[in-house]
C-alpha cells in the first residue's frame, strides 16, 4: 500500500515545486494590485483573518499610515480582526515604530487586491498541508531550527535564578508573617469554569484570559486569588477559615514591565473567613500589613483606610441615585492618579451626576485624618441622615481603636477619596501606598500602592445554592512591585545574592583524579553536606578555583596524590587563600564543623 | 431618554414571562417529536452544538443507549459536537452511570426532533439576551445564587490545609536534595507560544492545551519543564547551567484522579546542562533520585537505565528499517503494561515489523540486568555489528562504574525494555520505579514509576536560529504519586499533620477582655511569637481551649482580672492541663524559652 521511499521522494519534490510556484503567483499578483486607494475596512478585515503576528511580523509603512488613519477617522468595533491587528499595532512603542524601515514594501493592507488572492491563499495553504503530510509519511520530522520570534509570551518572563533568589527571600519573608497569624495554606488550579468568574469584576472582566473550547468544559484563567477563595468556601461548606494563598494570577493588561506590572504575577492573599464581631478581623488585616512592610524594609508608607459603607451613604447624603453609586465609586478610585478637576468632569459628563452633587462630594473626598475626622464627620447632620454613614464612620472609629491596641495607628490614614475599584467589597477597605519615591543608583523609583483589601461579606453567598453567606476579609501583598524595586536594585549594584547554596567543591590538582573525587563528593552526599565538583574528567586548577570564587562557594576539598598516599586531604578556605590538612576519615567531621561556623557569622552578620 | 424606573421593572416582567412562554413551547414541542427511530449522526451533532455540559449536565437513559450503540456500531470521528459529548459522557465513572435516573426523559438526544427546534432555541437565547439587557439597566446585577454546578475544572483539584502540608514538606525534602547538589531556581510562564510546543511531543501533542485567540498571540499551556527549559536556553543564550524547576504543567488527559493522574500537576525537575565529559552529569542525576526517593522513605526501588542509542543498533540489528526506530521504540516503551504477545502483535500488525525481526527484538527486550550483561553483550557480534549498539553499551558500562562510586549500583538495574516515550531523547534515558505495592489500611497501592528522565542533545538547538547545541540531561520527579500515597496514608489515620504552626494561644476567662487580648497579641507578634487569639469578643474558656487541643497549639496565655491586677498572667500546657504564673513584664521571655524548648523536643523525636 505505502510508497517506496524512492516515490514518496520524488513526490514531496514535485509538491515542493507546486507550493513554490503558487506563492510565487500569489507575490505577482500582489505586486499588481496595488492601484486602488482608499480603505474598504470589510475587505481588509477579511484580509487580516488569515494574518499571524506570532513570527515576528513587523508593520510596513502602509500599515502605520492606515493605524494612524484609523486612529482619526474610523471607527473599528465592529471588525474582528482589524481589531485584533490594531491591538498588535498599538504593541510597539513610540521609539520602535520610528525604527521600522520606511521603504519596506507594505506587506499586509492597504491598497487591498481586487483579485481574490483569498483562493490562492487557501490553495496555497492546502498544497502546504499536503507537502507536510507526505514529509510525516517519510517519518522524519522536520528539524531545522524555529522560524518564529524566539520570546516568552507579551507580558510574561522567565525568572532566572538571581531574580528567583530575590522571588523567593521576599515571598518567605511574607510566608513568616502569615505563619506568625496562624495562616493555613491552600492552593486552587490555575484555571476555573468560565462561569466562576463570570460577574465578579465589572467592567475588568475583559482581561480575563480565556482557555480554547477544545471539546469539554469552558474555562478561564484566574483573575485573582479571592473568586477561587469564594468558590472553594462556597464548594466544601467551610464556614470558618484563616488561610494564606500565593500564587500567579492572569490579566490581559497593558504591561508596563519595568515597573512590575505583568500580564502573569504574584498575588499573596491572606484572608479571614467566619462570622466575628465588627472590626476584630479586619484589624488584623492591617497588622499583617504592616509586619510584612518593616520586614521588606523598603521605606516608609502610609495605610489608607476607608468604609464602603460611608461611601454609599456620602453618595446618598450628595445626592447621587442609588443606581449610579457603583460607578460613581470607580470614578472616585481614579483619584489617586487623576486630579480632582478631571474626576469631576467625568462624574458629570460621563456618569451623569449633577454639578452639585459633584462638588459635595469633591468637598469629602479631600478629605483624611484620624479618630478627631471620624469624630467631626458624626457631628456632620447631612452626611449622617443617611443610615450608612453612621455605620461605616462607627466601623471605622472602632478600627481605629483596635489599631492603636496593635501599636499601628500612626501608620493609618483615614481617607475619604480611596474607594478601591473591584465590585464585591461591602465594608471595611485599606490600601497600603509608599509616601517616598525609591532611590535606586542616579534614579528615583516611584513604586506606589503595594497592598490592598477590604471586607466581602457576599461573595461566597454569589457562589452557594442557598445564598449562605459566609463573611469575608483580606489583604493581597503587590509583591511583583517589590520584586521589581529589588531587581533594580541588584542591576545598580546595591545588592548581591547567592543562587546556590554549595558549601563545598571538591577539587583536584592533577589528572585522572575524577574517581576519587566521586567518592569524596558521595560521602560528602551522603553526610548531608552541600557539594559540587567539576563535570569534567580533568578540569584546570585555576578554573575550579574560578567557579567557587564566582559562585560564593566557601570551601574547597583539594586532592593531590601525595597527600593522599599519606591519607591526608586539604581543606581550603577559599576568601583567605588558606589551606590546612586534615586526615582522610575526619574530612566530614571537620568540614561540618566548619559549615556550622561559618552560618553562625553569617548569622550574626545580619 | 431612559426609561423610569417603574417602565423597566415592568417591562423586565414582560420580558420574562415572554422567556418562560417560549420556553415551555419548547418543552412541549420536544416532548411530541419523540416518534423516530434510528440515529441520524448529522442531526444529532448539529443539536448537540448546542449543547453545554457545564451546568451540571445529567446523561438520560436515551444518551446511555447512544453511548452504547456507538460504541459498537458508528465512527464518530468526523462529528465535533458528538465527540464532545462523547468525550463529557467517558468521563463518568460505571458506577456513577449506574446509579442515573433510568426513567428519567431523554433530556438531549436520540428521537430527534423533526420540527426545528433550533429556530425556537435561538428565539429563546435572543430573547434572554435582551432580559438580561433590560436588567443591566437597571444598574443592579443579578445577585441570585449561580446555577452551574460548583467544581473545578475536570482532572484538577483545590488543595486543602492538610493536603497543602503534605504538599509543602515533600517538595521542602525534594528540595534539599536538589540544593545539596548545587541547583540553582528558574522560573518560566505557565504559557508558552503555541510554536514553542509544536511538534515536541510527537503524538501527546494533542493532550496540549491551547488558549483562545483573543486577539494577539497564539499560546498554549506548558506540557512539561524540559521544552520551556530548553526555550530559554537557547533564548537567553546560556550554555551551562544546573537547575531545578518545581511547577504545575497541564495535560488534557483522562485523568485518574485516585491514583494521582490529574490535569493539573506537579513536577519537580532537575536537570543540568552543558558539554561535559561522559556520563559525569548522567550518573549525578541517578544519585539525586536515590537521594529523594530515600529522604522521602516510600519503600524498595529500581532504577532502570537503557541507552537510546543501544536501542538504535538494536533495532538496526533485528532488520528494522530507520524510519520505523521511533515508532517501534514507543511500541516497547508499553513492555511495563502490557505482555510481550500484544506488543509483538502491535508491532507487526499496527508498525509493519516483520515477525522475524520481532521476534529478534522480543529476546533482546527480555534482558535485564548490571555489568556482566553488558559484557556479554558487547559480545554479541550480531547487536556490536551496528555502531550505534556499541556506544550504547560503552555508555551504560561507563555509567555504571560511576553508579558504583556513587553508592548506588545496587539500586540500578540494566534494561533493555525501558524505552520511554518522548520523542527527544538521544542518550541514556532511566525510570525509579517502586517495587512493592504500598499498604494503606487493608488496601494495597500500586505506584510505578515515581521520577524518570534521560539525555536530550538535540532539544535545545531546535530553537537556535543556527541550531547551536546544548546538550542536556535531566530528571523528573512524580511528586503526584507520592503526594497520593501520603494522602491516602493522612486519610487511613496512618499519618497526621498540623496545617498551622502556631505557639501560643490568647485566652481570657472573663468577658470584656478582648483589647487585653490585643495588647498581648501584639507584643508576641512583635516578639516574632506566633500567636492567635478567637476574634471573638467574649468566647467561651471551653472554646478556646478546644481550639488549641484541635489545632495541636502547645502553649496559652490566661488572661484573668485578678492576676492582672497583681501584674501576672498565666501560661498553660495544653497537653499537660497545667498553668504557671508569671510576672506580666516577663511573658515574652518565659514563653520564647518554652518553644525553644519544645523545638528541641520536637527535633530529638524524629
Amino acid at each position: 500500500m505505502a510508497d517506496s521511499q524512492e516515490t514518496l521522494l520524488q513526490k514531496i519534490k514535485d509538491q515542493g515545486d507546486l507550493v513554490r510556484k503558487l506563492k510565487a503567483a500569489k507575490e505577482s499578483s500582489e505586486k499588481e494590485k496595488k492601484t486602488n486607494v482608499g480603505y474598504n475596512l470589510e475587505e481588509i478585515n477579511k484580509w487580516l483573518s488569515q494574518c499571524s503576528y506570532i513570527c515576528g511580523y513587523t508593520p510596513s509603512t502602509s500599515d502605520i499610515e492606515l493605524f494612524n488613519y484609523i486612529e482619526k477617522n474610523l471607527n473599528i468595533e465592529s471588525y474582528q480582526y482589524i481589531k485584533r491587528w490594531w491591538y498588535h499595532m498599538r504593541s510597539f512603542s513610540v521609539s520602535e515604530i520610528s525604527r521600522f524601515p520606511k521603504n519596506k514594501p507594505p506587506i499586509i493592507m492597504n491598497k487591498i487586491p481586487k483579485v481574490n488572492t483569498n483562493t490562492l491563499n487557501e490553495q496555497i495553504q492546502d498544497e502546504v498541508a499536503k507537502l507536510l503530510a507526505l514529509k510525516a509519511q517519510l517519518g522524519t520530522e522536520d528539524t531545522s531550527p524555529q522560524k518564529f520570534t524566539l520570546k516568552t509570551p507579551k507580558g510574561t518572563r522567565d525568572y532566572n535564578p538571581q531574580q528567583m533568589t530575590i522571588r523567593n527571600d521576599v515571598l518567605q519573608k511574607v510566608i513568616t508573617v502569615f505563619k506568625r497569624h496562624g495562616a493555613e495554606c491552600i492552593d486552587t488550579p490555575v484555571f476555573e469554569l468560565k462561569e466562576v468568574l463570570t460577574g465578579k469584576y465589572g467592567e475588568d472582566s475583559k482581561l480575563i484570559y480565556d482557555l480554547k473550547d477544545q471539546g469539554g468544559e469552558i474555562l478561564s484563567l484566574r483573575y485573582d486569588l479571592t473568586v477561587p477563595l469564594a468558590r472553594y468556601l462556597a464548594m466544601s461548606k467551610i464556614s470558618t477559615l484563616k488561610r494564606y494563598h500565593i500564587a500567579k494570577v492572569y490579566r490581559r493588561d497593558n504591561p508596563a514591565m519595568t515597573r512590575g506590572r505583568y500580564r502573569e504575577f504574584y498575588q499573596c492573599d491572606f484572608d479571614i473567613a467566619g462570622q466575628y464581631d465588627m472590626m476584630v478581623p479586619d484589624a488584623e488585616c492591617l497588622k499583617v500589613v504592616t509586619e510584612i512592610l518593616d520586614s521588606l524594609d523598603i521605606g516608609k508608607y502610609v495605610l489608607k483606610v476607608n468604609h464602603r459603607r460611608l461611601l454609599d451613604g456620602m453618595f446618598e447624603a450628595c445626592g447621587v441615585p442609588d443606581e449610579k453609586f457603583r460607578t460613581t465609586c470607580s470614578t472616585v478610585d481614579k483619584l489617586d492618579k487623576t486630579p480632582w478637576e478631571e474626576v469631576r468632569a467625568e462624574m458629570i459628563n460621563e456618569k451623569g451626576i449633577t454639578p452639585e452633587a459633584a462638588d459635595r462630594i469633591g468637598e469629602y473626598v479631600r478629605l483624611n485624618g484620624s479618630t478627631e475626622l471620624v469624630d467631626r464627620l458624626l457631628q456632620d447632620h447631612s452626611l449622617t441622615a443617611a443610615k450608612p454613614s453612621v455605620d461605616g464612620l462607627l466601623g471605622i472609629k472602632l478600627l481605629l481603636e483596635y489599631c492603636e491596641l496593635y501599636g499601628i495607628k500612626d501608620k493609618v490614614v483615614f481617607d475619604l477619596s480611596l474607594a478601591r475599584g473591584l465590585d464585591y467589597y461591602t465594608g471595611v477597605i485599606f490600601e497600603a501606598v509608599l509616601t517616598q519615591p525609591i532611590k535606586i543608583g542616579n534614579e528615583e523609583q516611584t513604586v506606589g500602592s503595594i497592598a490592598g483589601g477590604g471586607r466581602y461579606d457576599n461573595l461566597v453567598g454569589m457562589f452557594d445554592a442557598k445564598n449562605k453567606q459566609v463573611p469575608c476579609v483580606g489583604v493581597s501583598i503587590g509583591v511583583e512591585r517589590i520584586f521589581s524595586v529589588l531587581e533594580a536594585k541588584l542591576a545598580a549594584g546595591e545588592m548581591q545574592v547567592r543562587t546556590n547554596e554549595v558549601d563545598v567543591y571538591v577539587i583536584s590538582a592533577q589528572k585522572n583524579f575524577l574517581e576519587e573525587r566521586m567518592k569524596i563528593c558521595n560521602e560528602l552526599w551522603n553526610a548531608g553536606i552541600k557539594t559540587e565538583q567539576s563535570y569534567k574528567k580533568n578540569p584546570k586548577m585555576l578554573t575550579q578555583l574560578q567557579h567557587c570564587e564566582e559562585n560564593g562557594i566557601p570551601l574547597a576539598v583539594v586532592l593531590g596524590e601525595s597527600e593522599l598516599k599519606r591519607g591526608i586531604v586539604k581543606i581550603r578556605s577559599i576568601k583567605a587563600r588558606q589551606e590546612v590538612e586534615v586526615p582522610r576519615e575526619k574530612l566530614v567531621e571537620e568540614l561540618t564543623a566548619r559549615i556550622a561556623e561559618l552560618g553562625k557569622v553569617e548569622q550574626n552578620g545580619q
